[in-house]
């Protein structure tokens, strides 16, 4: 890490609440002015003002030149920019069979990215190729390496983000893994290790359609059924580290045992496994997933079914969630979404007879997430956690 | 309404965002300091400084006296407190069979309560009874009622707050009942129709458990199941105005149809008729709930086992809200807490069987709300509208 990233780090950090809500303002939602920043936040422009200031000295904020004409710098007007160059940050998805990463700029832009099979996800292996991959970002980096600023991995189960410890990874196998503290003892920088989803919902909040919206869910599909949630402008992050647990909610039948050990989760009848397992059983064959998407595609009943129940207790989550939570739209991601022909009918109808009342005019939305996405969203992570 | 009331009313009405801010700070953590104003709310002192002012003058918020040896007036460290007599609300809970109204001060201390029965529970009959009953209150008052600043109506079901429309109430059998305006024809000051279990959530938010805890939910058992969530310090309201619909969770086999028409909803096993019909069909006789409770605590084996599959089901879904919205703690109140005894091991069985790893940890207290609570939720609902 260069001087100047040393010091825009510290300067982060270091930050009053106001300051940290004007760089996050300004992080967001530039270019604004500060007269726009002073509603948004709610602070006096005295304060903005006064915040703005050591921004732009550093380098994170980009004030516009003063003309003659136009009169003083500092005039409340004039929109001032994030610096998006500022800093660097990495991002990591850890699949069970690959590590995606991207190096982003500070609006998750990405510069370079990378990806590592992984031949084995024990958590040394795990690490090995987190090590690996963030060495050859650097070297792709070049100069710009030094303005790497923080890390963040995004990993799916249940993740504790203010220990580093992934107590429970069901696809990773892994519990009670202190993953976070063994990345930070072989790297410089920061790193934040999040729940994917919530990652993913945390670059969707702060970069994507939590601009334009004041709350929305992300359900995600396919490897694993998740959910993350943005109400009243925040992303929920759950008093004990969990929230958005949509796979994990009891609306299948009892006999179906998900791979937590619970009985009756959405996962144990909606997640690809789960799919695939049921396509197989009625063939007596291993069938993997492509061949059940081509098999429903051609009519299979017994393809057709194991879909059709999957979408249906996902419609059934969606309304559940929809129901308590009350989003204002709801985002179907994740690598599922490729075949959503298959789900769609019978998720939507599933969705509307449980929705209550006004609920049902919530819309229900795809958006493709590639998992390049996802290690963008852990990048945001990262980003987050040096601002809070 | 006086002079003084009207003055008062405007002041909070057309007061700033960080106005309001500083206003329902003082509310719910009198007697506060100024510089903890200036920390709770993110804004700076000279902000709270001019915000707190106008409060002082129009007598809403008391400033302590100035003495000789501690300085100036407006000294940032000395606390200032809300006047709770500077403005009386009412607060109205409506059941099928009874209304219940309650005069609050501003921190919504009782000061005198009424309560009518019902005949019939048809909009006019219950809008006269409203009426009614505040005209009974208003002579109480006495000189008081020209305090009076706003009212706040509580009912059951999917209420659209900001038009004043009842969409729909099962258990008062109301659809698309425009009852906000047909009592606001009839009042002189502004009226707040809410959800009763958001406004039960909204009392504890303001002047409750919510001033302790970051989020909570409340999880109301009788009648109807409801609940109310609080989380990142707010209540959650719904975009399209429905949230905390935990009775109408798809939880239940499709078979048990629910008064709101849907199949395998909570309400349709766990609410006080569903546990009713159970004993009574077991027995091949009319059984009320009283009755029912009786016959479970002698050892009825029909009586036992409705109460039981009703506390699974409920506990099943206290896991749903928690695994999805992960609050710090969960309340469970409303007029089935008086038996909780038939209810609580099979329900905390239940939540430990679902709950997603540390969200199991989340505790489930309870907590007797009377119906007079339901109507002290009402006028803090009244309250919040008025900040708004």
């Amino acid at each position: 890490m260069d001087h100047d990233t040393a010091a825009r780090t510290t300067l982060i950090r270091s930050a009053s609440e106001a300051g940290s809500k004007v760089f996050a303002t300004i992080l967001t939602r530039s270019p604004i002015s500060r007269i726009d920043i002073a509603r948004h936040t709610g602070l006096s422009q005295a304060a903005v003002t006064k915040a703005v200031s050591p921004l732009v000295a550093a380098g994170l904020v980009d004030a516009p030149p003063v003309t003659q004409r136009d009169g003083l710098p500092g005039r409340p007007a004039a929109p001032v920019s994030i610096v998006p160059d500022a800093m660097v940050m990495l991002g990591i998805k850890i699949n069970p069979d690959e590590v995606i990463a991207v190096a982003t700029d500070l609006a998750t832009n990405v510069l370079v990215s990378e990806q590592r099979a992984l031949a084995a996800h024990d958590p040394e292996t795990v690490a090995d190729a987190v090590v690996d991959v963030i060495t050859a970002l650097e070297q792709e980096l070049g100069d710009k390496a030094e303005s790497i600023a923080g890390v963040g991995v995004a990993v799916s189960g249940d993740v504790d983000t203010s220990s580093g410890v992934v107590r429970a990874s069901a696809i990773m196998g892994w519990t009670d893994v202190a993953f976070g503290a063994a990345l930070q003892a072989r790297l410089a920088w920061p790193v934040t290790l999040e729940n994917d989803v919530h990652a993913l919902t945390i670059g969707e909040h702060w970069f994507g359609v939590g601009l334009g919206t004041a709350s929305f869910a992300i359900v995600t599909i396919g490897l694993g059924i998740g959910s993350g949630l943005h109400l009243n402008g925040q992303v929920v992050s759950g008093a004990y580290g969990v929230s958005g647990e949509i796979g994990h909610l009891p609306l299948a039948a009892p006999e179906h045992v998900c791979s937590c050990g619970r009985h009756g989760c959405v996962e144990a009848v909606a997640s690809t496994s789960a799919i695939e397992a049921a396509v197989s059983a009625a063939h007596g064959r291993e069938i993997g997933i492509d061949e059940a998407v081509r098999l429903a595609h051609a009519g299979d009943p017994a393809a057709e079914a194991a879909f059709r129940e999957a979408a249906r207790i996902i419609g059934t989550a969606i309304a559940t969630l929809v129901n308590l939570a009350g989003p204002e739209l709801v985002i179907i991601g994740g690598e599922g979404v490729s075949n959503f022909d298959l789900f769609e009918q019978t998720l939507r109808s599933a969705f509307e007879a449980h929705a209550f009342g006004a609920a049902a005019r919530c819309p229900i939305v795809t958006r493709p997430h590639t998992f390049q996405d996802w290690a963008r969203g852990a990048a945001a992570a990262a980003i987050q956690s040096l601002v809070r």
